[in-house]
């Protein structure tokens, strides 16, 4: 199941290519063109007929985005992947800007002639972007909408996924689509809006109680939705054929199917008050409603579907114990292998793969595993390559984060790994950094704060040392959904507050670049309001849904305090009592002596 | 020293009071007027002649608002003041609204018909607030600038302080005036603007080294200020006879000194373009710029006298040590005294005054002292009067909280002391209280977090036991200039930036209504980043400017961390070290045992 999925771009097609886009460009009169890293459902994977900023530029990273005038050529990415952008285009083509330092707006301004018209594809791009590109522009600049002009050029462009789409068992969703659906219906009446406009893939999925497979590690279909306030909704998605019987029966009368060719036309229909999400609706659906008095107003499910029900919870728990079963398995082989020397980044992915599959109800791993020896396991986004894949040497620390996308539950964890000695600090560095997962893990707050208000108390002992790391601490974890969901993150950014049910990462890490890397992460989720015996106000906190031994051979116990010591021990001890019936005698002898209390 | 100033109010005042506004608002066809407490510069404080809401209402609080229209009348208070404002207010003239929860807006549109005229003084209200509360109420309602109207009726209203204005030496200023203004000046001159215009008492004293005594344990004056882009600058006071030659010869060439009553005529005068702060420049000052173009900045003296030079931070530590020592001479006394019962908490704030006034250099206390004996301790911010004035009993908690205004710097403690036994439960919290100011005191942190970032390390002890206060975690405090001093706070509220040099209360708690309350204050300021020894990264931190000790009957040393003992015990070295030799031999025997390690 491990692939390391590469477009069949290389560094010297950018040239060509981005010559070709400018004829498209002169052709309807465009001075520039957009050329982000997006389809039209903000999905961090897209399928492949939409990986456009790949095709031209030859960077493959999660996020960019390119710009064309008629002699300058852009790519903006973020500090993750400013060495990969340069291995992977020409610096004779391309000059490279850092988002966020860097300004698109400021780049246009100076690339481009007063009046200069930049064309985009308004399905790529949404108002609230839009709008603050032209407002950071000024009135000098036209922002045009056009045809997408790498698709016209785009000779041998894939098709677009039409992939089946399947039920979501009522078992696993918890709550009926009907009740889901009456639900949102009823708040749109309330604020007096007759529909709502949905193109979140991920939003339908979970209001429609369905999944599909039309983009990588991510199971759902890329669709549309107009729900009404009668609960009533149409579903837009490529190709009406990838519904089956099943999941017509599913749908049921109340949901009708439609060709996403018949969104437009439909969208134009509407009239009266229509909801529509500034930050993740397309251009492209804002124009349709042209009949409509357009409401601005975040997606209704993104709230809902963040607060897990209990059946979400609970397949959580379910899978993420057969997923620690299988880190288990595969913890306990490596301890075995890695000491002989001759495991490489890819083997070792591949073998934690295997392991995996073998649990039941995997459906894919939920992102490209990150497989990081030695000083690659500094690389905070690392994604192995053969070109990169390196060995696992002895006296080295190995970094894999990974997880899997079950029918019950979305998986994603990280064990930093010592083999042999460990390298000089790196004992010192892994235990802050658990110090920092344990406060997470067994903090009690109050409600109404945010991921922003308890960022901190993960750092803090990294601080005192002169450590930190330059990434969130937590994401928002969908149940068989994105394995990055939002609208939570635990992160100096995000002010949604957090609410009982919802799923985030814990994952704070310390990277000691050309060195090593370390990063300890378990998926927590947030218990409901309770008062601590003694106390006088309910507290939220946190239950831990990841089961899976902590490198001991790392821990420097003397920086821990007794609290500490008892909070692991105790992890230690539910971990073993949870997976030793469920993995094989070799491994269950293996974590017997991994969970020992210190 | 000690004073509990009330003004001279009763409640049976308010209705007649009312009745007499609401005539002068039929005169000039105002259906409603509103009575902020506030003068024209922001002040925490204010002087006698603008407690018009005390005047009007009864309400002595430090913050509120009324509004009185024909038929009704309210009082808006925060939650600090939602009992006080009860006993010193009748119900049957006023309605009663809680800040932030209701709105004024909502009041008034319910209070109001359509179309009604809501009263305002111009000097009172900045442009930010009135535009805030103009797109509230919606086009039906018109926001009308009036002269004061309950100035009008107040017939023995007290005159404008007119107090001496002083030079503020550069020994302890630190900075030359010239210097301060030359670079203000070059900013504006970057910004293409002609001139800014003060009206914060304690940015134009920093700004000029003058120190004042308008206004009650703030030491400003109450004045403006037009500073020009060449760096001369015009200075308004109430009336200029408050100069003397000393202080003439010190603001030298180029600052003109004119009187009050001239500013607006000096602003109508004004071309080009003119910076004025939107949050804190009365509305008046907009209007009297009618042939500038107003750029709204905000005043530029904030931060620079938020950050203080080394002068200002060496007066502050030298205010700091004998601040510490009348602390400990009258802690030594409290513990002699207090067990034989016969105290009251008007004669130990007295007491602690009297000692504060034995050290050099005190000009003021910095605010009204907060002396709660057992329950009323758990009242954040109980002022004591003849009326409430609890006797200290044995076997109870006392929270003392009291500051200096010192020529060479501010201060502001709280110490937690036990009387006999403690109460149940009062050393467990007073213990997590200190831990989380223990938090914060051995804290490093990177550059660019505010105080949000940071206010859950001081709460996280408590938070575990089911604990929380209903305050921020600590506030700004000036360089003998005002105790509370924007524009920093360590609170969810605050996203501005820490940056070295700025001082800032540390001062968690925790309150049990009706039983005791605890508070645990020290100041710290931020220290200029440095590297952890074996660290990669620069840190900032704190250094504590306070010393005095912790009350070590009220530790529970089996709550704390290694880490947390070896800090207190090095601050109780150190406070031994530095008080000692300054303390009478009586309490400096005291102070041997008080500091003993744990």
């Amino acid at each position: 199941m491990f692939q390391n999925f590469e477009m069949t771009t290389r560094p010297e097609n950018g040239g060509p290519r981005v010559s070709a886009l400018r004829q498209a460009m002169a052709e309807i009169d465009c001075d520039a063109f957009l050329v982000p890293r997006a389809d039209a459902h903000r999905g961090e994977n897209v399928a492949p007929c939409d990986e456009r900023l790949a095709w031209l530029t030859g960077f493959t990273g999660s996020a960019g985005m390119a710009a064309v005038t008629g002699d300058r050529a852009v790519v903006f990415v973020d500090g993750r992947y400013t060495l990969q952008v340069r291995a992977q285009t020409l610096a004779d083509v391309f000059d490279y800007q850092n988002i966020p330092r860097d300004k698109l707006s400021a780049w246009l301004t100076a690339a481009l002639p007063e009046g200069g018209r930049i064309g985009f594809d308004p399905w790529l791009h949404t108002d609230a972007e839009i709008g603050r590109l032209q407002k950071a522009l000024g009135p000098g600049f036209d922002l045009v909408e056009t045809a997408n002009l790498v698709d016209q050029i785009w000779a041998d462009r894939p098709a677009q996924p039409v992939e089946p789409i399947v039920v979501h068992p009522l078992e696993f969703a918890g709550d009926d689509s009907a009740a889901k659906r009456a639900r949102l219906a009823e708040k749109l009446r309330a604020d007096d809006i007759g529909a709502t406009i949905l193109s979140l893939p991920d939003s339908i999925a979970w209001l429609l109680n369905i999944r599909g497979s039309d983009i990588a590690r991510t199971p759902v279909a890329r669709a549309f939705a107009i729900l009404n306030a009668d609960a009533s909704l149409r579903l837009f998605v490529t190709d009406t054929a990838a519904a089956g019987a099943d999941l017509r029966a599913h749908l049921g009368d109340d949901i009708t199917l439609a060709a996403t060719a018949d969104l437009l036309s439909d969208l134009d229909a509407l009239r009266g008050r229509v909801a529509l999400d500034r930050d993740t609706a397309p251009v492209a659906l804002r124009n349709a409603l042209s009949q409509a008095e357009i409401v601005w107003q975040r997606d209704p499910c993104i709230i809902p579907k963040a607060v897990k029900n209990t059946a979400e919870l609970n397949g959580s728990r379910a899978a993420h114990l057969r997923d620690g079963a299988a880190m288990v398995e595969f913890l306990a082989w490596l301890d075995a292998t890695a000491p002989g020397g001759a495991l490489t980044e890819i083997d070792v992915a591949t073998k934690l793969e295997a392991f995996r599959s073998k649990a039941n109800g995997l459906r894919d791993i939920s992102f490209e595993t990150i497989s990081g020896a030695g000083a690659n396991g500094a690389i905070i986004h690392y994604r192995v390559t053969t070109e990169t894949n390196a060995p696992l040497l002895p006296d080295s620390i190995y970094l894999v984060d990974s997880g899997g996308q079950y029918l019950d539950g979305t998986t994603d964890i990280t064990r930093t790994i010592a083999i042999g000695t460990p390298p000089e600090g790196a004992a010192r560095a892994y235990t802050l950094v658990l110090k920092g997962m344990i406060a997470l893990s067994a903090l009690r707050f109050p409600s109404e704060l945010s991921g922003r208000d308890i960022d901190a108390l993960a750092r803090v002992a990294l601080w005192q040392h002169g450590f930190d790391y330059d990434h969130g601490t937590g994401h928002g974890v969908g149940a068989y959904l994105g394995v990055h969901e939002g609208p939570i993150s635990i992160s100096r950014r995000s002010t949604e507050p957090l609410l009982p049910g919802m799923i985030l990462s814990n994952e704070p890490g310390y990277y000691r670049e050309g060195a090593f890397g370390i990063r300890i992460e378990n998926l927590i989720v947030v218990e409901p309001p309770s008062t601590p015996e003694g106390g006088d106000r309910e507290m939220l906190s946190f239950e831990t849904l990841t089961f899976a031994p902590l490198d001991r051979r790392l821990i420097d116990a003397s920086l821990m305090t007794g609290a500490e010591i008892a909070w692991l021990n105790a992890y230690h001890a539910e971990t073993l009592a949870r997976l030793a019936d469920h993995v094989s005698i070799e491994a269950a002898a293996w974590l017997v002596e991994a969970t020992r209390p210190i």
